[in-house]
């Protein structure tokens, strides 16, 4: 028998990412209970965090009975409106000349936030659509600051359908920014929109307090498993398996360098699996060097350290101490145990944008879990 | 006349991200004269660095001449297929019980980079095609390690249509590891594959000479504009602009912050704009608090330096030195006189990533330029 008659691996080639909606249903629920009695809405803007806004919509819609939407930007609503018959949706970045046309043809609410689009609105009104206004309480972002808001007729004011503004440091609960925009933001609603519902916190803000909640509270990263409390252990599940095949086992001999602009040297022999992952599937080029791939064991998972740079289509580990991985076997890089948070800490950012950028990728073998209820 | 009437801004929401492909051709066929008599091929997996890859690999076809391509999956040959109906398209991560079915249906190239896939192949051997083989000359990532093509047989050695290896270093032009990957592929050429062509160079290595080109060579990154010979100044014409609306002109007053965790305090009154673009659009989060927005004054460019956190929708930048910006006004985040190269620079990783992550995200209004030839 040949030498290459004698190996029967499974070879497989595709990374393969799994969200589960189940588990994203039941974090929205929670969440709901929270901050009840304020009505829960979702946020699926960037293609619902980058896991596919028209499944996650649709989904909350008909398993979670939510009727509020918010998207960034027209282009985003126009592609879950057909799944949300009776849903308002909530257009963040507000209406311009690029986006008329679809707020004209589907009655989107957009969120206006500046002089400058209020006037627009006023040009262009939409029948039976009534905005609602973005107000600056401390985040320095988008919002109406409080010079412009005097400015307005009585009139105007009364234009708006739900007043909301953003928390900038709701995930460090004693931050000083918390009572301050809570402050501003109750001041600001009692003076100009005292009978309009009131929208402050998204789902960092939910676990602050009561007094956050307002009439309205925008779930959006802790719904898709982030810790947005990150001062206590995370109540939400995690929804995101991300794995890819091992290609291919090899030796590395002392002195021996791997992967781009040879960053990583091998001090003693080694054992290294290339994984059929890279940046170009959204892992971040960050990892290089520091992240890890994890092989499950039969009752506990074995850890192997990313080596070299993170190229395009793969990542290379150190399996030394890796007891049982074949060619074949998946590596996984997100998972229960290691999470949306635990990889963005490695790699020096936070796991809004590994989801982000993650989902987007079209060469996943993609699986949505998801039962029938 | 009322504060509002007066406004008059052209507002507008949507970041618009153009792509030349006139320039793109124009890369590539320089990059053909450069590495001449070698054949030339085109590099468009990962959605072609994600940009497009059903675009970009039909405009080389018709416009280039260019009749072998690269990608990493079969699932991405099977999206440019039929686009390509007398190409070559080889698959980078090769073949496996994930794939099988659509290599069958395609008759795609797979490249064959360890033992346990080419036993895989002689089981599962597809009529009328020849895969590549993938040998290890140094970069220790994919493919046969010499110990393994020693056990080949002459018959299994002679299965091949094409043998090809990948540097790791050749954006360094000195680096000792370019001579030493050479002289490997040469001897292991020589050894096994005499009669078969070879392939050792992507972009980066086009520029290293002539003895590094044989008879194929991979363009890639350079083609798509990035700069993979940084020792000297780049010969390639820049691909891609990317530019997102004003949003909003607001004052910041001396001690306020700005964005997420209050990470930017101003220390003078200073005079900010908010642009509608973040890292849901693919800019990267580590531009926070060091990136640039650039504003178009008559001839020539004014900076504005990103302050705070880059956000998911957003970000906030120093606009108090830009003479003439206006709410509906477009910064550019990318530009001939701002290339990928220099956003990556300053975000801390390279321009492969930032374009593989830019264009795949889908609110863009995204516009191909492409001239009729």
């Amino acid at each position: 028998m040949s030498f290459l008659n004698k190996l029967s691996a499974n070879v497989l080639t595709q990374p393969v990412l799994e969200i589960n909606l189940n588990r994203l249903v039941e974090n929205y629920k929670l969440l709901s209970k929270i901050i009840a009695p304020a009505t829960p809405s979702a946020v699926v803007k960037d293609d619902a965090y980058g896991i596919g806004a028209e499944i996650v919509a649709k989904t909350l819609y008909e398993h979670a009975g939510c009727r509020h939407f918010w998207v960034a930007h027209a282009v985003e609503a126009e592609r879950i409106v057909s799944c949300l018959p009776k849903a308002t949706i909530y257009v963040l970045q507000g209406i311009g000349a690029d986006s008329l046309e679809l707020f004209e043809k589907y009655k989107f609410t957009p969120v206006i936030s500046s002089p400058e689009m209020l006037s627009y609105w006023k040009k262009h009104e939409i029948k039976d659509v009534k905005p609602a206004i973005h107000v600056e309480t401390g985040l320095n972002r988008l919002g109406f600051r409080e010079d412009d808001l005097k400015k307005l007729s009585s009139k105007d004011l009364k234009r708006f359908s739900l007043v909301m503004s953003h928390l900038a440091c709701a995930d460090e609960k004693d931050h000083f920014m918390n009572e301050h925009q809570l402050n501003c933001f109750r001041k600001i609603k009692e003076k100009y929109f005292k009978d309009i519902p009131g929208s402050l916190s998204a789902s960092d803000g939910a676990f602050l307090g009561d007094e956050f909640n307002f009439d309205m509270v925008r779930l959006g990263a802790a719904m898709y498993g982030i810790n947005t409390a990150p001062y206590r252990e995370n109540q939400m599940k995690n929804v995101i398996t991300l794995k890819a095949p091992v290609l291919q086992i090899s030796d590395l001999k002392k002195g021996e360098f791997v992967g781009y602009s040879a960053t990583y040297r091998a001090n003693t022999n080694r054992k290294i699996a290339i994984v059929s992952i890279g940046y170009g599937d959204g892992l971040p080029r960050s990892l290089s060097n520091v992240g890890k791939v994890f092989f499950k064991a039969s009752d506990k998972w074995e850890e192997a350290r990313i080596l070299g740079r993170v190229s395009m289509d793969n990542v290379i580990c150190d399996v030394t101490d890796v007891k049982n991985v074949s060619v074949g076997d998946f590596g996984y890089l997100i998972m229960d145990d290691y999470t949306l948070d635990d990889i963005a800490r490695d790699a020096g950012t936070i796991g809004y944008e590994v989801l982000s950028r993650i989902g987007k990728n079209t060469r996943y073998n993609k699986k949505y879990v998801l039962s029938a209820r």
